[in-house]
Formats: structure tokens, sequence, C-alpha cells
């Protein structure tokens, strides 16, 4: 008897095993599929392409906005999914105008050109520009300060703080300095300011300023431009030996709200509709360049998981929706609105996805989530470890993504893809975020690394 | 008396761990700031503009390999090691010559003009071309195959067996399609073929075509160039209607050896002298490009390593040498005069680094060794991976690199450095392989990812 039990022991484990052994390999199999076809069949980078060379800058409330909206209408229609829609959505509309000028003027140098990029969202200078000694700061902090003690009253407030390039992930980097280009020039304002400058978003030292958005709080508005890194040194310099003046004219000025539209398509789930994965990226472009890694890579990488899916014949449990969200760079108004809607019909979102950091070399996923679920929910995610390390892909605690973390109160997870992130701020926000500088393969095995966590969250789902 | 030692062994417990704990900490802390320095205040990337900028290409016998050696040994003098010497050896002196033709006549469509690159270290045709009819075949079997039942006979034979995409590391689809190129042309040759012709070695499409070097043996010699992979695509789908003669010339030529060198540079180390670690790339590079990745990158992170820790004040245990080899691409002259001294002298290499796989962002490293230690070893290595891993790098089983790898004889670990491979055969034996696709963040964390294996080696050895 005892013998007897032990043996149907041992078999239900070999059966068990056997069986999870099997599962195991057949994810194997599947995402080594999925790779290959996106390597090999992607889309991808030709309808980057297109979003680039065709299309171009792609500014909320640009002609080229509404056009990467049609654009990608278009795609999902072919794409055959169950259903395709637009989401309306009121955005800014900032214009920059003709070319934006800048000069520095001290005894000792005498005039010196700086290059500079109006901020998207300051407000122009006027055809006069503005004119005004230059106070350097090196932070939010400082200008506050200095600001209290009525020491920036007239002034044009110089934001100075570098890239720290000793953090290896530059996007931290990034999140260190930011806050004087988003929250500088408001600052700036308040305490009596007639202009901000901010040394550009970058690890590189080259003449290429970067824009970005800058946001005015309580009506305190001052005009405010980037300056290139090699520019900002240049004044850093001149300040160093002597009080200088700066001039720049910008011409951009806010219009009124525009209708534009969030562009979703969605196959719906067979077995359990209603758990949505989301998968996106953001539609809108900086109006310099074309947006090829911020984030046409994200919107191409988002469009080629459910093509690839497709295309394998795969047909999703949960309900797969893809996003191209409106006006993540000024406003977040396509977000707002999405979640609004999501929020307002009670829906689920199980996962959600944004890839916004580039089309470079995948190393994985940040996680984020609730915190009454997310230790819970990440754990299932990291047992999928062994079946994402073949491919380069690590899993870690972080940041989702702009978008689709305004869902974090429907307690699913939301994830972030992570590529490689050492050339991102080469380009990110200038004339150089073009397709020249997109490899094929990179972007591809970005979109595969998320149709693989796709499938996985499709074929598992986190809550049982 | 139980109690008492109970606590004794409480005690050395935690006195134990502590101290792991605290050698742990020392290293986390020793390798923080290599990466803090290197990222600061290395010198790897206005060295690599030097040696690309103002040298340019270095293939072996060539002006530049000459000023290359008298730069590598005057930075390494200036880096105040204990001994600087050049090592003699006699090179190969292949020349280019003109710039080369190459047309495919079809009744279809007409002449078309092919982009095409000789390969180093082929013969040239001489003045008047070679013209025949196109073989086209998949690899070195197929030309064997109808090699013996004549069918290559004065004709021009083409190899093109491409890239396999779904390879997820380039590298791997480069040694699956390499042999077409190294033993292709001698083989063509030894069944009578008068040319042959090899698609280029690259993941992409486009009109480049990479050079790269042939051997021919026993006598069997015909002339040889790489065609652009788009080329090659059109000299297909012609041979797919029709049979197609090509004409191609080219003028370039082996002259009588050369003297050359590899440089050298060491740090006595203060313990355990006789154990070599040896940290190297490759001088010399193609005559198209300049070498930036291949290998000017591999060089310059060998001398960064020395330059970051001697700017540390560190003072190895063990012996430290960092090598030019010269000559790896068109004979691998330097590795063998190395190895030759090197086991004449019955030195040990306690482990030997290699970086000739680009400047791209680092993934780790991988290892290889003798069948008598390599898993002995390794296991040790395997341990320092919590260090690594903040990092972004891995350890892996692998080749380490074509210089390295003579040494296996002596028994110690060989390492190749591994950087993402998406974008090398973008560049790679091409005008394109230069300055401007070199990124100064990701040249400078492969320097501090060798100089951090390099400072684990030194201080816990592999023998004890």
């Amino acid at each position: 008897m005892k013998l007897c039990f032990s043996i149907i022991l041992c078999l239900s484990f070999l059966t068990i095993f056997g069986q999870v052994q099997s599962e195991s390999d057949k994810d194997a199999f599947f995402i080594r599929e999925i790779y290959n076809k996106t390597l090999t069949e992607g889309k991808s980078y030709d309808w980057l392409m297109y979003l680039t060379k065709r299309i171009g800058g792609r500014l909320s409330g640009s002609p080229g906005a509404a056009a990467a909206v049609e654009y990608t209408r278009q795609i999902m229609q072919e794409l055959d999914m169950d259903s395709v829609w637009l989401q309306p959505c009121m955005v800014p509309h900032w214009v920059r105008g003709e070319k934006e000028e800048c000069r520095m003027i001290s005894s000792r140098l005498g005039t010196v050109d700086l290059a500079c990029l109006a901020l998207g969202n300051s407000i122009g200078t006027g055809p006069k520009g503005v004119s005004a000694e230059v106070v350097e700061v090196m932070g939010l902090d400082e200008a506050e300060k200095l600001g209290k003690q009525g020491k920036l009253k007239g002034k044009i407030v110089f934001y100075n703080r570098r890239f720290d390039q000793t953090q290896i992930n530059t996007m931290a980097a990034y999140g260190g300095a930011v806050d004087q280009r988003v929250n500088g020039p408001t600052m700036a304002a308040k305490y009596g300011a007639v202009g901000a400058l901010v040394r550009s978003m970058t690890n590189k030292t080259d003449n290429v300023p970067h824009t970005g958005v800058t946001y005015y709080r309580d009506g305190n508005e001052c005009p405010a431009v980037a300056l290139s890194t090699m520019a900002a040194d240049e004044l850093e310099r001149a300040l160093e030996m002597e009080k200088v003046r700066v001039f720049f004219k910008t011409n951009c000025k806010n219009l009124p709200k525009k209708l534009s539209y969030n562009v979703i398509g969605e196959i719906r789930g067979s077995e359990k509709p209603d758990e949505i994965i989301l998968v996106g990226g953001h539609l809108d472009s900086w109006d310099v360049g074309t947006g090829a890694h911020d984030d046409g890579a994200g919107c191409v990488h988002s469009l080629e998981v459910i093509h690839i899916l497709n295309h394998m014949g795969y047909k999703p449990k949960r309900t797969l929706r893809c996003v191209m969200y409106m006006n993540e760079e000024n406003g977040m108004e396509g977000a707002n609105t999405y979640r609004d809607v999501s929020n307002e019909k009670g829906e689920y979102h199980m996962a959600a996805i944004e890839s916004d950091r580039g089309g470079f070399t995948p190393r994985g996923f940040t996680a984020d989530g609730h915190d009454d679920i997310f230790n819970e929910k990440f754990r299932k995610v990291i047992a999928w470890l062994p079946l994402l390390e073949p491919y380069g892909l690590n899993l870690r605690k972080g940041g989702s993504g702009a978008d689709v973390g305004k869902l974090k109160s429907q307690k699913g997870l939301l994830f972030g893809f992570e590529p490689d992130s050492q050339r991102y701020f080469d380009y990110h926000h200038t004339p150089a975020d073009a397709p020249d500088v997109v490899n094929k393969r990179e972007l591809e095995l970005g979109a595969a690394a998320i149709a693989t966590l796709v499938y996985l969250l499709d074929k598992y789902g986190l809550d049982e």
C-alpha cells in the first residue's frame, strides 16, 4: 500500500513536473518565434521611416500631429483589430514662430551668439526681445533663495546645473536636472525675473540646444530658452569673470486649445475581455526634429506588437489595446482624457506598457504599481525572468511612463520598456532625433521584447 | 562550557561575516570610483579622436600603422608605466591601389555597376580586370561540390549566404557567414575559378561594401571582392532570370613583408609580478574608414584601464600589461610574435582580456580557457557577478579574442569584452567605421568595465 502510494505520488509529481517543463518549453519556443518574425518580417522600421521622413515633427495641434493620427489609424485598421477609434481630447497649441536669437554681451568678450531654442509652452519675448543682467543659479532652491532676497527682479535667471555624468542610467541624470527646465522659468518669474535660460538636458558637450516643456504656475510667466551645453559653458566662463547681460528674442506663442485625438485599437479577449493589456507610446513629438526615438519608436513598437502576434495567429485571452497617446510632450491631455474615460467606464487595465525611452537595444522593463498590489503582482512577473534573460532582458522596480502612469488607481501593473539609455539624450528634443539615428535591429528587438511581455501577461495573467 | 563555545562560535562567525561584508563593500566602493573617474576624467575618447581623425586608417605596413605605434607608445610613456617597449614583428603589406570597379552584364538589365571593395590580402586582377559568367553558391560546401563537378572552371564564384538575422547576437551571425569571405576565394581558385564575389558581412541592406581578410591556401589564388548587400541583392535577382557575366577590376597587391611592432607597457606587480594580467586591443585597422570601433575602441579601452587605475593611486599586486597588437586584421603576426616570445620566456598570463568588439554599451565579458583549468577558474570569476551586475555586466562562456586567444596554452583565463553587438556590423570594415559613430559615454563605460575586471583579477587572483 505504502509502495503503491509512493508510486502514485511519484507519477503525479512527474506528470506535474513534465507539464511545467513543457509549458516553459512552449513559452520559450513561442518567444523565439516572436523574435524570429519580428527580425525578419517586422514592419516597425518602415512605419517609423514614414512617420519621421514623410510626416516629420508632430507637435500637438500641428498638421504633422493630425497626419500622424490618420496614419496610425490606418495602420491599425489594416492590422484587422476588432475595433479602432479616435478618442477626442483638447490639446495645447504652442507654436515656435520664427527662429530664436540669443546673445551675451560682456565687456571683455563683446557680443557672442548663444545657440538657443525656446522652451515649449513658453511665452515669446515679443519683437523687441528681452535684455537683462544674468544671474546664474544651480537649481530651484538657489533661485528661490535669491528670489526671496529680491535678487532676481528684472534679471534673466540662468539655470546651469549639469547632468550628473556618473549616473550609469542617463534617465537618472535627466531626472536630476530637468526640474530646472520644467519649473525654473515660472520660479524665476515669480520673483520678478524677465527671462530664463536653461542649460540643455544632455550628456553631450555640443552646440545643439534641446527644447522641452516648461510649465507656468499661478500666472508667473517669463520667456524661456534652452542653451546648448557649449553656449552654457561659454556663458558660465564669462560670468566667472564679470557681470554679463544677455539679450534674447523668441517668437513663440500659445494659441487656443485644439481638438486632437488619441488613436486606439483593440483586440477583444476571448476569455477575459475585461482584463485589458495596454501597449502604447505617444504620437506627438517636438517640432524640431522628427521624433524618431521620442516617441516614434514607442508608437511603432506598440503597433508591431499587435502586428506580430496577429501574424503568428495568436488569439489573446485578454483584451489587447494599442494606444497612440496625444500630447505627452506639453500637456498630457491625451493621457488625462484616456484615464478619465477609462475610470468612468470602470475599466481594469491589468497591465499597461509604455515605450517612451527610445528605440535602442532592449535591457528590460521597469515596473510600477499601486502599493496595495505591487509586490504580489511583481512577484508573478519576476518568475518569467528565465524566459526573458536569453534576450538580455531584465525586470526591475522603477517608473513606467508618463501616459500609462495615470492608470495606477486601477491597480494593475504598469511597465516602462527600458532600452539602453546611453545615446537617448544625444538626440532628445533636438533636430538630431531623426531616422538616421535609429538602428533597425535595435528597434525591432524592442518590439519583440514588448510582444514577449504581452504574451506572458496574456497567457498567465496577474490575478490568478 | 557549551554556552561559552557557542558564544565564541557566534563571535567568530560575526567577525568573518563582518569582514566578508566589508571587503565586498570596499570592492563596490572602489568599482563605483572607477566608473566615476572614467566618466568624468577619462581620456579614452580624446585618444580615439586622435587615432581616427589625425592618424586615420592603420592597415599593417601603412604610414598610419607606424604613426599609431608611435602615438600609443607616447601615451604609455606618459602613463608612467614601469616599462614600455616595442616588440618587432614582420607583417604583411597589402595595398589596395586605385579604386576598384565591378559591373554585371545581363541581356535584360544591360550593364549595372555593383558597389565593391577588394578583400584584404587578395591579389589584383591586373589592368584588364576579369570577366566571366557568375556561379552563385550559398557556401563553401556547395562551391566544393560544384568544383568537383568541374562547374567553377573559368567562372566567377558568388558567395551569397546572408547573415542570419534571427541571431540576437550579431557576432553569431558573422560567425555563421564569414567563412565565405575568409576561405571562399581560395576554394573557388582551387577549382579553376577566375574570381570571387562575396556578399558583405553585415546585417544592413545598403550600398556599402565591407572589406575584410581572405586567406589563400596551397597557392590557390584568385582576385576577390566584397559586394554591398544591395549589389548582392541585385546580382541575385538578375541570376534568378538568366545567366549573368560580371566584370571586375582591382589594383591591390601584396608587397614584401614589413617590420612593424606590438606596443607594450607594463606595471610590475608588487607581490606576484610573475602573474600577468593583460589588457589589449589591436592597433591595425582596415585602410577604408579609420578603425574607430575596430579596433581603436579596444586600444583606448586598454590604455584607459591603466590611466584610471594609476590615477586612483592603485598599485597592482600582479603585473598589468597593456598590449597594442599589430596585424590582427590580415595575418595575426603581432599575436603570433607575442605568444612565441611569451612562451619562450616561460611567462604566465593569469588573465588576458581583449576588447575587439567595438566601443558600444557594455554587456559583460565572455570567458575562455584551456579545458584543464576553465571550469575551476571561471567559477571564481562568477562569484564576482554581484559586483558587476549594477553596471549591466554579465559573464558567460564564449570566445575571448583573436590575439589573446593565442595564449591558451599558458592556462590562464582569457576574456573578450562584450559590448552590445547590434550596430557593430553596420560599420565593420567600411568607411563608416569613423569617429562620429562612437558615443563617448558608451566608450567610457567599456573602459570602466574592463578596469573593474582587472581590479578584481588583480586583487583576488585565480590560483588561490
